[in-house]
C-alpha cells in the first residue's frame, strides 16, 4: 500500500479551526453508530493518552519542580487534542507531548481503493480518521540528547458513493534521537531497546525500520541526517491489525526505558560555551529538517492544524553560523560524520 | 507575463556543483559570441558587484573593526558568485551580502513562448541566465531592524529547437525591513526612501510594490508578515528594459540611505533580556518564512545551489516559545499587530 493522507497535496485537505476546552473529555471520538471499527480507534486513543500521561510523569520526575502546561481543544465536527508543554525547566528547555484525533476528508485521487470500486463514476471525497501521539523533548545540557517519537493510526471510511470500497487502515510512527555528542553507551542502549521491542514482533522490523528512519530524517541539502536515528515506519497494514496495534503500543511504552536512563546520566555533565554553541547549531539543523522536510509539520502548517501544537517540535533556541566546519577528528566532527554516514550501532 | 524560473518545479531544474576560487574574476559571464544581449547582462553584473562593495563598506564603517569574510566560487559551465559574510560583529550578529551569476536549463513547460513557437514539435529544454544580489543583515540590538534586499535579472536564450522563439528577460527584487520594535520615524524614513526611488520611475510602483511586499512576506500559518515590508516585484518586463535596469540600480543604491541612518540611531540603545527574547522570537518567524515560504530559499535548497550562501539569510540565533502572546497594548503587541494588519506608513 502507498502512503495516503500525508502524500496528498496539502492544499486539498483542510481541517476545521479548533476551539479551546476547559476540560479533557473522556474521548475525542465521535459517538456515532456507524463507527463499527471503533474498537481499534478507541483502544488506540486510550493507548496514546496513557502514554502521554506516563511520559509526562517521567519527565516531571526527572525535571523536579517543573510542570507541564496543558491545552485541550476540540473541533466542531469531532476530534480534538491535548497539548502538554514544559518550557524552560532545569533539565529540558522545551518538552512537548501532544495527542490528537482528527476527522477529515481527503480527495479521492489519494484513495486508490475508492477509485477502483467506483467504476465509471467519478468518486467523491473520502472521509478519514487519524489519531496520534507526537512528542519532542529538547534538554538543556548539550550532552543530553533530544528525543522525538510519534505513533499514529489512520482509517478511511468507505466513500458514500462507493459503498463497496473496503475500509482501510494504517499504522505509522517511530522513535528517534538526536544527540549533539556521541556517547557510544547511550547510542547502543537506545538502539538496543528499539531492537528488542521490534524483535518481539518480527525479526525484519528493526533492520527495516532502522534504515527507514535513517532515510526519512535526511536533510537533503546538507547531506546529513538530523540525528542518530532509531526506528521509523509508515503506512503499515500488511500484518494483522491486532499485532500492529500491540507493536505500536510496545514502541510507545519503550520510550521511557530507552530515553530516561540516558538523560539521568547526562543531565548534569559539565559543559562550556563551545559545547553549547555546537548543540545550538545542531538544533538549527533540527529546525531545517522540521520546516523543510518533515511531512507531519509541512502538512500540518498547510492544512490549518493547531500551529502551536505543530511547532512545539521546534527547539527553544537554535543557531546558524556561516560555513561552520568542525575540526577533523573532534567530537563535533564525529557526530557530524555519523549523521552523514549512518552506522550500525548494535 | 507569468513568473518563470522560480515557479518551475524545483526538482526539474538543477545547478552544477560549485568549485572554490582563490580570486574574484573580472566577470562571471561566459565569454561566448552568441551572448548578443551581453550588454544588459554585463551592466547588471557590474551593478550588483558595485553595490556589494558599497554595502559591505558601509557596514564595516559602522561595525568598526569587523571585516567581511569572502568566498568566491565558479561553476564549470559558467557563472559563479561571491559571498561575503560578517559574523558576530559589534553591531551585526550576521550580515551576508552575496552576488551570483547562474547559467541553467529549465524544462520547456515553464516557458510559454518556446511552446507556442515550436508548433507540433515537442520543445526542448530552455537555457536561462540569472544574476542577482541578495543580502540579509541581522543586527544584535533588538531595537535595530533586520534588512533584506535582493535584485535579480533573468534571461532565456532562444531554445535550440525553436529558434524563432523570442529571447525573454525579467527583473525582480525588493528591499524590506524587519524590526522587532516599531519606531515610527524609522518606518517612515525607510518607506519614504522606497517611495522616492519608485516615484522617479512610475507613480504606480510604490503602492503596487509595497502591497506586493506585504503579500509576499506572509507567513500563512501565522497570519503574520515577517516584518514591516518595503517593496517587492517579480517578473517585471512590461516596461522599457533600460528603464527597468535603471530602476533596479536605483533601488539597490538606495539601500544604504534607507537603512544605515536607522542603524546609527538604534545600535547603542540600552535593552534588557525581555527585549532580546522578543527579538529572538521574531528571528524565529524569520526562519519560518525563509524555510517554509521564500521562493529563493526553497528553490535554492532543492536545485543544489550553494547551501551556505542560501542559508546565510538565517539569523545567528533564533527562539521559539510555546504559545507566546504579547500583552495587549504592549510594544511587542504593537509590532505583532502591524505584522498582522499591514499599515500605510507614509
Amino acid at each position: 500500500h502507498k502512503p495516503l493522507v500525508m502524500r496528498t497535496s496539502a492544499s486539498t485537505v483542510s481541517i476545521e479551526k479548533e476551539t479551546p476546552e476547559t476540560e479533557r473529555p473522556p474521548t475525542f471520538l465521535r459517538q456515532d453508530s456507524e463507527n463499527d471499527a471503533g474498537d481499534v480507534r478507541a483502544r488506540f486513543e486510550k493507548m496514546i493518552r496513557d502514554v502521554q500521561d506516563s511520559v509526562c510523569e517521567a519527565i516531571e520526575a526527572v525535571d523536579k519542580g517543573s510542570k507541564f502546561k496543558e491545552d485541550v481543544w476540540s473541533r466542531p465536527g469531532g476530534g480534538g487534542g491535548i497539548s502538554r508543554v514544559l518550557q524552560d525547566g532545569d533539565v529540558w528547555e522545551k518538552a512537548g507531548v501532544n495527542v490528537s484525533v482528527v476527522y477529515g476528508v481527503m480527495p479521492p485521487e489519494a484513495y486508490r481503493a475508492a477509485r477502483a470500486a467506483s467504476g465509471d463514476q467519478k468518486p467523491g471525497p473520502v472521509p478519514f480518521f487519524a489519531a496520534g501521539i507526537s512528542s519532542v523533548l529538547h534538554p538543556k545540557n548539550p550532552f543530553a540528547p533530544t528525543l522525538h517519537f510519534n505513533y499514529r493510526y489512520f482509517e478511511t471510511d468507505a466513500p458514500k458513493d462507493a459503498p463497496g470500497a473496503p475500509r482501510q487502515w494504517w499504522f505509522g510512527g517511530g522513535t528517534d534521537f538526536t544527540p549533539a555528542y556521541i556517547f557510544e553507551d547511550d547510542v547502543k542502549h537506545f538502539h538496543s531497546i528499539q531492537k528488542q521491542t521490534c524483535d518481539k514482533f518480527d525479526s525484519s522490523f528493526y533492520p527495516r525500520f532502522k534504515k527507514w528512519c535513517d532515510d526519512y530524517f535526511y536533510i537533503k541539502h546538507r547531506g546529513e541526517r538530523r540525528g542518530l536515528g532509531g526506528i521509523f515506519f509508515d503506512d503499515l497494514n500488511d500484518y494483522d491489525q491486532e499485532m500492529l496495534l500491540s507493536f505500536a503500543t510496545e514502541c510507545a511504552n519503550s520510550v521511557i526505558p530507552a530515553y530516561i536512563p540516558i538523560i539521568e546520566r547526562r543531565k548534569d555533565t559539565p559543559f562550556n560555551d563551545e559545547h553549547k554553541a555546537w548543540q545550538q547549531l545542531r538544533r538549527g539543523r533540527y529546525v531545517e529538517f522540521n520546516l523543510v522536510y518533515d511531512r507531519g509539520t509541512t502538512f500540518g502548517l498547510k492544512t490549518g492544524g493547531r500551529i502551536e501544537s505543530i511547532l512545539v517540535s521546534l527547539p527553544l533556541t537554535a543557531r546558524w553560523e556561516y560555513d561552520h566546519k568542525p575540526e577533523e577528528g573532534s567530537e563535533e566532527w564525529k557526530l557530524l560524520d555519523a549523521c552523514m554516514n549512518p552506522k550500525e550501532w548494535i
